[in-house]
């Protein structure tokens, strides 16, 4: 530990606000949290690498440091769980230092406090690379239990939290991530599976369909597509952005159709609306539009090793 | 997610043994972990670079990946804790690819296996960057509470569980984690505060110092110098090495003088010498060489932010 990391850690110290739940934050060997009870324990972690998952002058660091919070808070969010705290390591290219670091954990600390998570611990160190930001988020269940991707059935109704599409125009990096949307539902239905919508609708649809051992058909005309997605004018049409893009961040989850009827009549949630998408099946992968079936694949982005 | 990760985590799931404590291994949103008990949690997150924390031509990746965990065991270890279950992120540089990602695994599994501690989840990218890890490692507290590096008091005996220096040639990539060990002598004694030495023996100390508001004297002619240290021929003696070189990984602990006492008559850590190499004393920071002290400066091994 260098002078300069004593320094920065000092300043950490200083901008983390004191949480019950951390009984030891930055500058021990291991941070320490008291949890509340024997409920399940819930891990996210994910790392954002320059380059490949931001544009650093594009973005600005704030906003890096959000996504590499938020896009943990969306796969807390995603299993119906509450985050307790975030570690986040960050790899500083050389010739920047501390002014960056302290702009991403700014970032990173607005969101942070919105969530109730403690920023309780990482490690920065400079090195002769691009920005490198790991976050990990410890979570906990609610009384409720975890909402798997693996629980949805023939016959459940499929459905997202909001539009989709277009999300590289900017909600990539400003999105909320559905935590507390995620809570309330778990507590007024019966969530079977869920997921955040990270690598595009129908990849992320078809990942649930394979870990739950079913199909989906989904209803193209239900689909809610993005104002963004709207105003790109490429060779794929919005309905496609929606459908491919990436970096959504919203649920997609399964319900019984008693549950998805009573969802769709009531909208529970407070400033969210709830499209109901289409329905899983024992098997296949279906696009309807008006009356015709065509296979869809499950193609979306691909940000990941391959 | 990409085909390739999802191959990947497939290969993933058949390397990884069933483990009771993990509820939901790769492959879902999040993890999931039952802890067995309300003791307090232990969160260690370290981030290794290429260039900066390793050589990957010299290293080997398996040596890469272990070291990658065995640090965060380190950390953990210094807590007197109990490790559970890791999560490991990865960039990959694209060039690479598959057979990397595999071998830094390897080099993961086989410490893990041995720690009992299981690989639960993380994420592997692949980008225009250099090789770059970051593992988060989840533990629980004994019974008997953790060890911070806070509780040292003026009077206590300073202990280190292994000789110093020179870990660059080696030691660096294959050290122990003293986990067992660690929780073997919060069993015996009362440890009062305890590091992982990662930046060397006298800045480590000091950080003891610094944290539990005393002072110290090392002995010089009690710090045991590894026989890597001595066979360096630089401008340093051996001696210096042994202060000063980074990532020894080896324990520096405060007990009370009666448990110090004991801990010397009877070793009672199988395989494990401990050396009693100083005290702790109200202020001042200093180095004994027969009746002389001269003030030692807690310089040591700079690897990170600064």
């Amino acid at each position: 530990m260098s002078a300069g990391e004593l320094e920065y850690i000092r300043w950490l110290r200083q901008q983390t606000p004191s949480d019950p739940r951390v009984l030891l934050g930055p500058g021990d060997d291991a941070a320490a949290l008291q949890m509340s009870s024997e409920r399940p324990l819930v891990v996210a972690s994910d790392m954002l690498l320059e380059g490949s998952c931001f544009l650093l002058a594009e973005a600005g660091a704030e906003l890096v440091g959000r996504k590499a919070l938020a896009v943990n808070l969306s796969d807390v969010a995603a299993m119906a769980a509450e985050p307790v705290a975030a570690f986040v390591n960050i790899g500083l290219p050389r010739q920047s230092g501390r002014r960056l670091a302290e702009d991403l954990y700014r970032g990173m600390r607005k969101l942070a406090d919105r969530f109730q998570t403690a920023i309780a611990g990482g490690d920065t160190n400079s090195w002769d690379g691009p920005l490198v930001l790991s976050v990990t988020i410890v979570g906990q269940a609610t009384d409720r239990g975890l909402v798997q991707r693996s629980g949805a059935r023939p016959g459940d109704w499929l459905f997202v939290t909001g539009p989709l599409g277009g999300s590289i125009r900017g909600k990539h990096l400003t999105f909320e991530p559905r935590v507390e949307e995620a809570i309330q539902l778990h507590r007024l239905v019966d969530l079977h599976a869920m997921i955040d919508i990270s690598d595009g609708l129908a990849r992320d649809v078809y990942h649930l369909c394979s870990e739950s051992g079913c199909g989906a058909v989904l209803r193209a005309q239900a689909i809610p597509v993005s104002s963004a997605a709207k105003e790109i004018h490429d060779q794929r049409s919005p309905l496609e952005h929606a459908l491919y893009d990436g970096e959504d961040f919203e649920l997609a989850f399964a319900v019984a159709p008693s549950d998805g009827q009573w969802l769709v009549e009531n909208q529970p949630i407070e400033g969210l609306h709830l499209f109901h998408i289409g329905q899983f099946e024992t098997e296949g992968f279906w696009l309807q539009q008006d009356e015709r079936r065509t296979p869809l694949e499950p193609l979306g982005y691909e940000h990941r090793l391959g």
